[in-house]
C-alpha cells in the first residue's frame, strides 16, 4: 500500500477543490473550510462501500468502484431534493494495493464528482487488514426549509418513478453467473449480448438522478421523495410508513428496463413485474406529487430528457397493493403475493 | 450481526438529534437536514478507525472504541479553531458481532458527542468480511473567514502546546507489553501501577481540546494551529512546511506527562524528550501565536484549567531544532539527532 502522504499528494494534485465555489480551503489541512449561502439548509449523509459486500474487484476495476462509492451517496442528496456540493472520501486499503489502483479509485470518484457538480474536499486513508472499505460523506444544499423528506405523501398524490427499473438486479445476477463487463467501445454483435452488457453497466455504473432531484426540490414538485436503493417495493414501503398512508401501483405502468424485456421470456410477465419491484441499487427517484402538478412534471421530464412515469397513487388506508391483470394483490418486500 | 433496521432503530432512539439546535431533521431519512447561522464557515472532515490498525478489541471494549473513533475527528475541528456541531458514523461490522456490542459502540459515540456538544445525525452500517471499520465525519463551524490553518505561522511567534505529551505512546507501549486497562474505580495501590493505568487511559480515551480550540478560534489567538496526532515533531514539521518557516524548541520546557516521568528512569532525560517529541495520538493542540498575546493565552489557560505551555519559537530560516543541555540539535520525525 502506498504511503498516506503519497496518496494525499496525488489527491491534492487531482482535486480542483481550490478556493472559490464555496471552498475556502480544500484538501491538506485538518479540515476543509466551506461556505454556503444564507437561506440554504445543509444536507449531510454518508454511505459505505465494502469489498465482498457492495462490490467485488473481479467484477469492476478501481475506477468503477470509486465512481459507484461516491454516486450512491450523492443519490441520497438527490433524494432530498438537494444539490450535492462537497464530499469526503475515507478509504481503507489492504497491503499489496498498488498506487495505480489507488489513483484509478480516486479518478473514478473525481470524475463522478465533476460530472455531478460537487467537490471532494478531504477524507482519510488507512491500511486495512481486510478488504477495501470506502466511506463517502456528502454535504448538499437545498433552499431553507425545502428539503423533501419521506414523510409528506398525501392520499390522492400520484406516485412517479424516474428512468426504468430491473436493470441493476439483472446485471448483478449476470455478474454472479459469470458474465463480465466488456471492453468499452467494443459493442457485441448479437442482441442478447448487448442486453447483458447494458444490464451489467447499469449495476456497476449507476447514474444518480441529481438534476431531477434538484429540480423537484427547487420547484417544490414532490410531497415525499426517496431514491430506490433497496427496491421499489421496499422503498415505497419506507415512504408509506413515514407518511402514514398506503399506495396502489399499476403493474402495467411499471417502466421495466429494456435489457430485462430483451433477456427474460415475455411469456412470464409476472417475472418482469417482480424484477421491477425488487431490483435494488437502481438509484432512480420515487416520489409523490399532487395531481395538479402533472403537467409541470411532464415538462420537467421533457426538459431533462428523462422518462418520469406515473405508476400509481397514494391511498388513505395503509398497505401496499399492486394491480395486475385486473386483480389487486398485496405487495411485499420480495415483490407481490402470487396467486397459487 | 444485527439487522441494519434494528441498529437504526436503536440509534434513532438514543439520538437526541431532533429538531432544534440547527437540526431540522435527524436520523431516519435519506439525509440529515441541518441549519447554521449566516456568518459562519463550515469545517468538514473525517477519520477512519480500523480494527487491527487503530484499535484492538482485546485492548478496549466497544464503548471506548466508539468514543475514540468520534473523538479523533472532533479533534480535527478543534485544530481549525472551530466548534463541532454534527457527526455521521459509518460502521462496518463482522458477522458474529452482538447487538450489545453495537449498542456499546454507539453509546461511546453518543457519550462523547454529548459531552463535546455535537449531535450524531446519521451514517451508515454494513456487514464487514474483515474486522470492524468505523468512519466518522464531522461538520463544525467557525466565524466566517476565521478558520485557523497550518499555514499562518510567522517568525517570532511563540510555539505553544496544550496539556502534556508522551502519555499516549507510553500507554500504547504498555498495551503491547500485555498491560491492560483496569476496572473503573478500582485504583491500584502502588505508584507504578497507577502510572501505567493513567498512560493506558490516555491512549484509549483521548480528550480532544474542543474548548481550547474554540476559544483560540473565537479570540483569534493563533496564527497557525494543528492537533498532535502523529507526534509533536511530525506535526510541527507540517506547520512549519505549510507556513514556510522553521522553529526551535526548548527541550527543558516540554510538558512531559507525569506517568512517563514516573515510569521512565530519570537518568535518561533524553528518552523523555524523545517520547514527548514522537508520541502520536495525543490530540493536544499545537499552535503559534504572536508574543503580544501571551497574557491572553495565560488567562485562557487559567479559565480552562488547562496547562498551555510555551515550548519554543518560530524562526525565519527553515528547519526544526531542539535546544537540549545548551546544545542546538536538528529535530526529526523520530525525535532528535542524538550526538554519538
Amino acid at each position: 500500500m502506498p504511503y498516506e502522504s503519497e496518496i494525499i499528494e496525488m489527491i491534492r494534485g487531482r482535486s480542483k477543490a481550490g478556493p472559490g465555489f464555496g471552498i475556502e480551503l480544500g484538501i491538506g489541512d485538518d479540515s476543509a473550510v466551506l461556505r454556503t449561502d444564507p437561506g440554504t439548509d445543509l444536507l449531510f449523509c454518508s454511505d459505505l462501500s465494502v469489498e465482498g459486500v457492495h462490490f467485488r474487484t473481479e467484477w469492476a476495476g478501481p475506477e468503477l468502484i470509486g465512481r459507484k462509492a461516491l454516486a450512491v451517496t450523492v443519490s441520497d442528496i438527490a433524494a432530498m431534493g438537494g444539490e450535492p456540493k462537497f464530499a469526503l472520501a475515507s478509504v481503507a486499503l489492504p497491503h499489496g494495493v498498488s498506487m495505480q489502483f489507488v489513483e484509478q479509485l480516486f479518478l473514478g470518484m473525481f470524475d463522478v464528482a465533476e460530472s455531478l457538480g460537487l467537490s471532494i474536499v478531504g477524507g482519510d486513508t488507512s491500511a486495512s487488514p481486510g478488504g477495501i472499505f470506502i466511506d463517502t460523506s456528502v454535504i448538499g444544499i437545498c433552499r431553507r426549509g425545502r428539503a423533501i423528506t419521506r414523510s409528506g405523501a398525501t392520499p390522492g398524490d400520484v406516485v412517479y418513478v424516474t428512468g426504468d427499473l430491473g436493470g441493476s438486479a439483472l446485471g448483478l445476477s449476470l455478474l454472479m453467473q459469470g458474465f463480465r463487463l466488456g471492453v468499452a467501445g467494443d459493442e457485441p454483435a448479437d442482441q442478447a449480448s448487448r442486453a447483458r452488457q447494458a444490464a451489467i453497466r447499469r449495476h456497476l455504473m449507476p447514474a444518480p438522478q441529481v438534476r431531477a432531484g434538484r429540480l423537484i426540490g427547487l420547484e417544490g414538485l414532490a410531497t415525499a421523495l426517496i431514491d430506490i436503493s433497496d427496491g421499489l417495493a421496499t422503498d415505497l414501503a419506507h415512504l408509506a410508513q413515514e407518511s402514514k398512508c398506503g399506495a396502489v401501483i399499476d403493474a402495467s405502468l411499471l417502466p421495466v428496463a429494456q435489457p430485462a424485456r430483451d433477456l427474460m421470456s415475455t411469456s412470464h410477465t409476472t417475472d418482469l413485474v417482480d424484477l421491477a419491484l425488487t431490483s435494488g441499487e437502481e438509484y432512480e427517484l420515487l416520489f409523490c406529487s399532487p395531481p395538479q402538478h402533472s403537467v409541470r412534471i411532464r415538462d420537467m421530464a421533457e426538459n431533462l430528457e428523462l422518462p418520469i412515469t406515473r405508476i400509481g397513487e397514494v391511498t388513505d388506508e395503509s398497505g401496499l397493493f399492486i394491480v395486475l391483470d385486473g386483480k389487486t394483490l398485496p405487495m411485499t418486500a420480495s415483490g407481490f403475493e402470487h396467486e397459487i
